[in-house]
């Protein structure tokens, strides 16, 4: 299976066939990449950007088939079971990111003792094991907080935000048979923050500029790149935290911190080792998109710079899609389809708005916002 | 076969199924395209960019098969039987660009007539259907000429310059089995220039900046679009001959028009009606490139911006690749790879190298310069 002979330098392999992998097969074609997909849905978005294995994640004959003969694997979600990936690369195939990094973002409790053992800023946090456990982590944090599932949680599933005592009973019986939890103190932010940076073979690191991202219902609704936004202070504080945290794990890839900006001072919220929502504006706004980027690292090539190239705002479209040629009439509005069926809450494509200064941004995005259908971004 | 209601509108089916047609599926992919094209090799560089039907394109029924369903047809290489494509518009296909430019595109003596009778500076030329009308073209136009087949050329070929009387001769005995000739005057040119353009169902119509390019061996080798060369009269005087072409033609679609600067004069050499080499640099150079505003236009959306972005130049790659991670470590440089097998003389590849100002755009092409193999650009 690792039989040098037989391996493909430019086949890389990707657990997950969503829109994440969709937009590494479209950096990576013109690179020369081609691809293999594990999905459990043989309508995966990625069906028709490359060769898609169909089945679950966990099934290793399966992942087997996926890997094989690939220069790489790598993941676009980060629900992989890490045994799986495990397993791949004790038979000698090259997994990047590391499995450390997928294991300790399957675990709130784990990603929270590892941010806090990395001097990185992190709200109150308490391990909930069972119903007295829940009660002493509410003496220990205070309220209001939020009861959260320990795996498994995503767009503001698996989460119970407890204002008063009388919330408690009803959190518990909500999440307790859900598996093992962790309570977090609330975090009254100023705004909602991600850093996404990559790290090659080499150790070298580069971050994009800080981004702001505004979520409803649990979900991003739109992330916004501008150089006002873009504050110096707390950009080398992002950028030492992610540093960490990449060095940390021995990182290969793409990484994606989620920040809470408080009143000046960031506590890390979560991170993501993979290709992220709120990097998806660098496709157009930077000079090397994320997906690009985490190709190269993983693919062992040196990295493309990460700098702004003009003011970005991306805006998800959740549950619908707009008209193509609506959006193809608003000067630096680029629309992202994914190809998967619409339903309610489901991302379902984004459009990046670009615009050469902050002013004109804002004049494309008011008109972005006349033709998005109304639940939409 | 023109049964409305099993018209997919997203879908495009393009006659070709070259790196033109995988550039347009790439730019294609994001706006929810999806692309079905006709070539007759089943190892065509798009053969993973969407539907191939194996076929010649001169076969009625792989044409039908190519066109059933789609929005529209179009194509990516003029060498497209016109009969073929006008087969098509009967049976009730939209075909953009029309059939017209086809057919003129495809014989060198209706495309000077068309130039002439428009106004549209060209070199003097002369019909030669055999021996001794190629004396008398001769004497008509003078020496140094050159003698070209009026069908099917290409990168050079199907070409005789005559020096002298001496070379007339040998010259018939080269091309004068090929078909019908046309004899040029030589255009003793500063610079060779192209002007791509396109224009909308609504006749909308946006050129992106003058490019200049330099051959070799009847091979496009570089495309370099600056600030420098973008020079305003000439852009003034080539948007007007390329505006007159379009709304003649009643185009729909990208057009590019090669032309010759002859101390401040333009004219024109050859029209290409369809996405030009010497448009690669809209990719990462361009607010919006010759792919997508291919695809706008003859799927009826609007157009976007063709403003330049950065200083750009393309760089073919002729015969063999450069290193991809020798061009990842290159800041600004882009590789696209055309999934073709090697082999002398063959277009496999491009580079763009993209700056913010033209002395680091020459920066970055000597670093390019020091990375490709002796053989390419």
């Amino acid at each position: 299976m690792s039989n040098e002979s037989t391996i493909d330098p430019l086949l890389i392999s990707v657990l997950g066939g969503g829109q994440l992998g969709m937009m590494l097969a479209e950096a990576g074609a013109p690179l020369g990449m081609h691809f293999r997909f594990l999905d459990p849905s043989p309508q995966a978005p990625t069906a028709t950007f490359g060769e898609l294995i169909v089945g679950t994640l966990g099934d290793t004959d399966a992942l087997v088939r996926t890997a094989q003969g690939s220069a790489v694997v790598t993941y676009e979600w980060e629900g992989v079971p890490a045994t799986g990936a495990a397993s791949l690369e004790s038979a000698g195939h090259l997994v990047r990111p590391s499995i450390r990094a997928l294991e300790v973002s399957q675990d709130r409790l784990s990603e929270k003792n590892l941010f806090r053992s990395l001097g990185i800023g992190v709200a109150e946090f308490a391990a909930v094991d069972d119903r007295s456990g829940l009660d002493n982590a509410v003496d220990a944090i205070g309220l209001p907080a939020v009861l959260k599932t320990r795996c498994g949680g995503y767009d503001g599933k698996g989460q119970v935000v407890l204002q008063d005592r009388a919330d408690v009973g009803p959190a518990w019986e909500a999440l307790g048979e859900a598996g093992p939890l962790i309570l977090e103190a609330w975090v009254p932010f100023d705004r909602e923050l991600s850093i996404i940076a990559v790290r090659s073979v080499d150790g070298d690191t580069l971050c994009w500029p800080l981004v702001t991202n505004e979520h409803r219902d649990g979900i991003l609704r739109t992330s916004t790149v501008t150089a006002e936004g873009d504050n110096t202070t707390l950009r080398a504080s992002a950028e030492k935290y992610v540093g960490r945290l990449l060095d940390e794990l021995d990182y290969v890839g793409v990484l994606a911190l989620e920040l809470f900006d408080v009143g000046g001072q960031l506590l890390a919220n979560e991170m993501a080792p993979r290709v992220h929502n709120s990097g998806h504006w660098t496709i157009e706004g930077a000079s090397t998109s994320q997906f690009e980027n985490h190709l190269r690292a993983i693919a062992g090539w040196p990295l493309g710079p990460t700098t702004l190239k003009m003011p970005s705002v991306m805006v998800n479209c959740i549950g619908s899609l707009p008209e193509a040629a609506a959006i193809g009439a608003i000067t630096g509005a680029h629309l992202h389809v994914y190809g998967k069926s619409l339903r309610p809450g489901r991302k379902v494509g984004h459009v990046t708005v670009v615009a050469p200064d902050t002013a004109q941004l804002h004049e494309r995005l008011t008109a972005l916002r006349e033709v998005l259908p109304p639940d939409i971004g």
